[in-house]
């Protein structure tokens, strides 16, 4: 046991050079494009070479609706990773990227934690290999262009009213939320209403995280829509011939980046698109470079199942045309016990009973996840206050539902601690009982396609929408987007919209406020509740905290 | 003679591992953090190893008032480089970065030109190594703490319509300009007038080019004014506490980048502020590091010498307690032409009479770099129909003012080109002839060295301002920023202030229509004339040819 924060172990981490990681990948140095001496940008030419290899297995490591408690996702997804190499296979791990500008109001975040983490982790919280920025830039020429071209005589007769495409800056500026541009008379263009988001909700990132090379991402830029005309005609980013030039700003930010765990195997961290208005999965190139690469490729999705696993089986897997071969579903005792009533300043004390209440939520991921036709591991990521009768009760609890749970000790112990578990899902991995489906096909009607995954995920009556989204829905069926999958946009903390209901609530309704379409990206999103694509800074913000020590250390970002 | 472009001669050169490159400049693999395989940063704890050795020549490279010919200023410096390690001294160049967004309207330059060019040439004109990135995103952070400041309370009291930190994006976006923010309600904060610059405008800017060392840069960095509150005093970046998080956005961009000439010659590309409203010269940090490890630095300056040079002994040297060996002023017979009243069509035809009418511009230039006590040497940047009765007639008019003129053919034939003029200009600042000191001492008052300039460099009769203007000068004085150096912002195109007066203009007015406190950089900026600090996109952006082709090649950027 060790009372080191995660930053320390971090810090005292024995890195391997990345050309040496490369390098038990396959990858040779002409082929790895270092930044600095522990990240490194895999090239296109070695992806291309890799395309005729078999595929590993794929293991999708989800979780519980997420409480304040914690859940341990990318942790286990890390621990798991370790497991598996740790056990004389070779695994992959798949992560997504941390955005850079939210960690200037509450602390940054570790990718993992404990003894199962991935490095280095003060670079993945700030500039990391610059892949947002180049998102960042993308965007911003894409939103200068357009009001350039309305400037210049507006020759696509662009409604400045209907301007759909907003800034992006990744950083937290409510400030920005909501403004007049084009201020300060004729040589400024003309006053519009506008506003930022953060970057990570730009459809430039849905786009390069569901792209499989550059001419599929410059195709997919070119489909965004930015504007629409006064006869609600779409105005696309090819139609004021950015697409190109948006491509060339992301060739770099493209490539996957390659990193290290703790125990010096390799990871992806690649990609990080918002997991509500987005489909909340790193990226499609490096998933599927990593399965040519390892045996075991370990990723996650974001949030709990009923959004991350869900957009990760009926999206990134359809698009991509990959399968699960296991699931690895991340629960904790503490979770179980918040579920069951228990307040967190209590959660140090056992309580079986509340476990055993808390337990619904877990119970109705699991089959949600098999309704896909994919095998359910229980992770129970262990902490260390846990009592045995309580992991037990959650065991039982699993069992009871059909599946199975094992304890995983990989924050205290690493691979060590998660040998078990990396057994059980190589072995299930292996066994091909895997029969991946999605939850709906193509060719349903799009309201159908809410009402399928309002039902069936999270169990729902009903989805209510007023006659001008159905409308809205029938007119993007009328353009040729029926075929699109949904992306619902509602609140993580709960199957439901209303974030206070915990467990596994039924009976409830799911009001569909908006629809947006990003065309680009390829999904029809479906706002249930109110989604904030730019955060505001707190109070106090982390950033008064930051600062260089005089060893040079970065103080305050953790 | 070659008709190769720049990019194809920048596309077809043998480059070597920037290790290598390094391994030159006795800088270890571990104090090399690359960025791919041809850039790569300089580590700090390099830099301080440095700190005891003996410093190098530095000559500074400048030129006459550009004009559309094209003098070849970079071309020069880079060449003049390349001749002084051939000719067998250990020689480096110190060059500015590029700014992104104004690639994507004009098209993007070269560093440099046909044989005479610093590479990677297209990652130059991209994200290079993120270093505006880190500009912007720490700006960016301020930006958004300020409003947030207000939005929780306003302990600071800030007067939100005397906020003077504007927004920044690395993009030309002229619908940014002038904006309403914080609309929206309450949750959006309080509406105020606001508005966006380019990065290379930003203060964080000049303060990273300006700063010794980390700490340096978080003390400049937290001495910016920020905004004023109804008694007109000012609020500082750190009374913001955004000084520590900005330089921990900035550590990495703050180091030096080593990328290496076509003939494998080390170059620091460093930094890159605004010639106008800033002091236009690559970073303090990068001169002299190069100073360190080269027998002779060859540095620029931005735009013509009345600025550029002007601002870099002014300015930059004061500051970093450098001075200049020797200055290269560049010059080509088609200026002279164009100085002498030709049109651009016609600059083919040979025409002595106008080269010699066009070089009373010259004559000032090296009347000026003279009065710093700096010896000055013509470098004539040979074009290939320049004629040699013409070359002559330079020469001579160049004589006739006390100094000399070298012909140099880098361009065409790179560094046996440049022979001449660098076994002259390596005389020269080895002789020990240069006797500088800057054109006025700290303790004058700021209009008085606004009169200086305008008197000594531009040779104007005075300079104009009204009441409020040297009230505010007074102001500052009395707050203790009146040891300050100024920086002019007027046209490059002319001493004047009028932008179509070339030649040696006099008897002209200075009108100062605006100062500008730069608490943190250092200086006190006097704006004379229509300063743009966000550009806009031409009606054809040149972002819409710009486009990856199928060999993964970038088309149309330059």
């Amino acid at each position: 046991m060790t009372h080191k924060t995660d930053i320390e172990i971090a810090r005292a981490a024995s890195k391997r050079p990345i050309l040496e990681i490369g390098d038990m990948l396959g990858i040779g140095a002409d082929d790895l494009l270092p930044y600095g001496h522990d990240k490194a940008k895999v090239s296109q030419a070695f992806i291309d070479s890799t395309k005729s290899k078999p595929n590993g297995k794929l293991i999708l490591v989800t979780a519980i609706n997420p409480t304040p408690a914690g859940e341990g996702k990318t942790t286990t997804t890390v621990g798991l990773g370790d497991g598996l190499n740790a056990i004389g296979k070779k695994a992959m791990i798949c992560i997504r990227e941390a955005s850079l500008g939210p960690n200037f109001g509450m602390k940054g975040g570790a990718a993992g934690g404990g003894y199962a983490q991935v490095v280095p982790m003060e670079e993945m919280n700030l500039h990391f290999t610059g892949d947002f920025h180049a998102i960042t830039s993308a965007h911003s020429l894409l939103s200068a262009m357009i009001d350039n071209h309305v400037y210049w005589g507006n020759e696509l007769d662009i409604d400045i009213r209907r301007v759909v495409w907003r800034r992006v800056v990744d950083m937290n500026d409510r400030a920005l939320r909501q403004i007049t541009a084009s201020l300060g008379g004729v040589a400024n263009g003309f006053p519009r209403e506008a506003g930022f988001d953060i970057t990570v909700a730009s459809e430039v990132m849905a786009c390069l995280c569901l792209a499989t090379d550059l001419k599929d991402l410059e195709r997919r830029l070119g489909n965004m829509i930015v504007a629409y005309r006064r006869d609600r005609t779409p105005v696309f980013a090819r139609d004021i011939k950015a697409d190109g030039a948006m491509t060339v700003l992301l060739k770099d930010a493209m490539q996957p980046n390659l990193v290290q765990t703790l125990e010096n195997n390799p990871a992806f961290v690649h990609g990080g698109p918002f997991a509500n208005i987005a489909h909340g999965c790193n990226s499609v190139i490096a998933t599927t470079t990593a399965l040519k690469l390892a045996d075991y490729v370990v990723t996650e999705a974001g949030f709990g199942a009923d959004l991350g696993a869900e957009k990760f089986m009926n999206i990134k897997c359809r698009k991509a045309g990959i399968a699960p071969d296991c699931v690895v579903l991340v629960a904790t005792v503490r979770a179980m016990k918040m579920n069951g009533g228990i307040a967190k300043a209590d959660l140090g004390d056992e309580n079986v009973d509340a476990v055993k209440a808390g337990c619904a939520n877990l119970g109705r991921h699991i089959g949600n996840v098999k309704s896909f036709g994919v095998p359910v591991v229980v992770a129970i990521n262990h902490f260390t206050g846990d009592s045995d009768a309580e992991v037990q009760a959650v065991k039982d609890y699993v069992v009871s539902q059909g599946s199975e749970a094992i304890v995983s000790r990989h924050w205290a112990d690493g691979s060590k601690g998660s040998a078990d578990l990396a057994t059980r899902v190589a072995e299930i991995a292996d066994s091909g009982v895997s029969n991946f489906a999605p939850l709906y096909p193509d060719e349903m009607p799009l309201f159908q396609k809410m009402e399928t995954i309002a039902k069936r995920i999270y169990h729902a009556d009903e989805v209510l929408a007023d006659a001008k989204i159905r409308n809205q829905l029938k007119d993007w069926e009328e353009q040729g987007y029926g075929h699109l999958p949904v992306c619902m946009a509602k609140t993580q903390y709960s199957f439901s919209t209303d974030p206070t209901l915990r467990g596994a609530p039924t009976g409830h309704s799911v009001p569909v406020r908006e629809v947006r379409l990003s065309a680009g990206a390829g999904f029809v999103v479906a706002v249930c509740g109110d989604i904030m694509t730019m955060p505001g800074l707190p109070r106090v913000p982390s950033a008064e905290n930051i600062r260089l020590n005089d060893a040079g250390e970065v103080e305050g970002l953790f």
